[in-house]
């Protein structure tokens, strides 16, 4: 397996650049990649250090380094490119023809894409970040008709994590109910979760990952017994069919995929309310 | 102000096309445009449905609609292009170039880079959100030793986002002291906070942001007066300088932006564990 060295490089955070880079370098599984995020690379300085620590790669791999770069300024991008590297400018080949699409001429500025440029959303990320950590586990079962998601799901089911990418990324106001022993007992959930039906959405996980999980959490306990897991999976995919929700299996998906697949069913009516201009 | 409709394509979460085409928008605030999300079109059906969807934009605006897409099927993909739209494949012209740079050829799987292609790796994030939901607002200062970050502000400073943040994207371990009446009395805060110093990061507030922060929060109240709010940030900055660790400024940066400069700080030594085969 040959190891490659990847900078991924930005006047401002980066993520743009590392996100575009990973998606590309993910269709290249034979590669092992050591990554290096270099986020604010916004002066001369800094570039010419960045095309040392690209030399001091070359040596080490043997082959020159890759970079990912989204640079906005010429005369800092020029000295990138005149490093020992593979350079690749992510923006370049997509910016002048969009200003000729739309008729406008592009600011240049850096940064544009993950700050505060629009308060308003900005804002509503946080309160759906607070309104997550405030409704986590069903604290607050009365808040479920504040909610724009409700996930419903067993112990370690991947519930918490997905509520707050939900908030995070899409700006929803996410909310989850564990099914206890105690639903099982009465057969049914809370009325707060039928009259959330609407925007109700089931995890389920398969009972050998769940043991495991469970297991590192309470080991050698009941709550983490195979038969446990499996009964309680078995026992809450039978609410499921009865609330007659979609249901989402976190084994196989990440709470990024679990994610779009909700936000696709929730809707467009969800306009993602992230930072920058154009959101 | 010009509307336009803006499609984000992907046979997949479309985590990237979005990612991408909003950076790109960014750079034209002259321009208002209504994004809508469109993950998982992998199927030719639901591509020409998509195509429908891009005449009504068109015949809405008044001018076709641009759509940004990282699809690897050719056949859905022209599909797309044959549509009414001003088409970006933000693909293209990077994965041709960068196997020929690798000496490998891609695998054009979909939905390679938001999936869990590295367990391993997946399960360290998740555990990260965990760890930063457990030691939350100074519940367990002493597992701040277990801690990759941690960090220090007064009550509505941004500290439980950012947490949130650098767990979710980076697989940081992060923790959070918030400082209290009981630290100003003291003049100084616990053993645990000190002993972090080399991992710690304090955050402020503008006095008027934080103001209309806990104004919302708890109206009329002396915790959201002026006079208290000026206090405690005076009195925090006091402490911060003592401990002499970074302070940054969440009034006017994102969690993204406070994010990438704490992983700055906290180095290369973090090697980012996202979900994703290159991860």
């Amino acid at each position: 397996m040959t190891n490659r060295t990847v900078f991924y490089v930005s006047e401002s955070t980066g993520i743009t650049a590392e996100t575009m880079g990973h998606s590309l370098l993910s269709q290249f599984d034979a590669v092992d990649f050591e990554q290096v995020y270099m986020p604010y690379i916004n002066t001369e300085l800094r570039a010419h250090a960045l095309t040392e620590r690209m030399q001091e790669a070359a040596e080490r791999d043997g082959v020159r380094p890759i970079v990912f770069a989204t640079m906005l300024d010429d005369g800092i991008r020029q000295i990138l490119r005149g490093g020992n590297c593979f350079y690749m400018e992510l923006f370049e080949g997509f910016i002048e023809p969009l200003a000729e699409e739309l008729g406008v001429a592009p600011s240049r500025m850096s940064g544009r894409s993950h700050a505060i440029t629009r308060p308003s959303s900005y804002t509503k990320r946080i309160e759906a970040i607070n309104f997550a950590m405030a409704n986590d586990d069903g604290i607050r079962p009365d808040n479920f008709n504040r909610a724009d998601v409700v996930l419903i799901g067993v112990s370690r089911s991947g519930k918490t994590p997905t509520c707050l990418y939900l908030a995070m990324h899409y700006g929803l106001c996410s909310a989850n109910y564990p099914i206890t022993e105690e639903d099982f007992v009465r057969g049914d959930v809370p009325q707060e979760v039928w009259d959330s039906r609407h925007k109700l959405f089931a995890l389920t996980i398969d009972p050998l990952r769940l043991q495991l999980i469970r297991e590192e959490r309470r080991p050698g306990s009941e709550y983490a017994s195979m038969t446990r897991c499996e009964q309680d999976i078995k026992k809450a995919q039978a609410i499921y069919r009865r609330l007659n929700v979609p249901i989402l299996n976190t084994t196989t998906q990440s709470i990024e995929e679990i994610s779009s697949h909700i936000v696709k069913i929730v809707g467009n009516a969800v306009t993602r309310p992230l930072v920058g201009g154009a959101r």
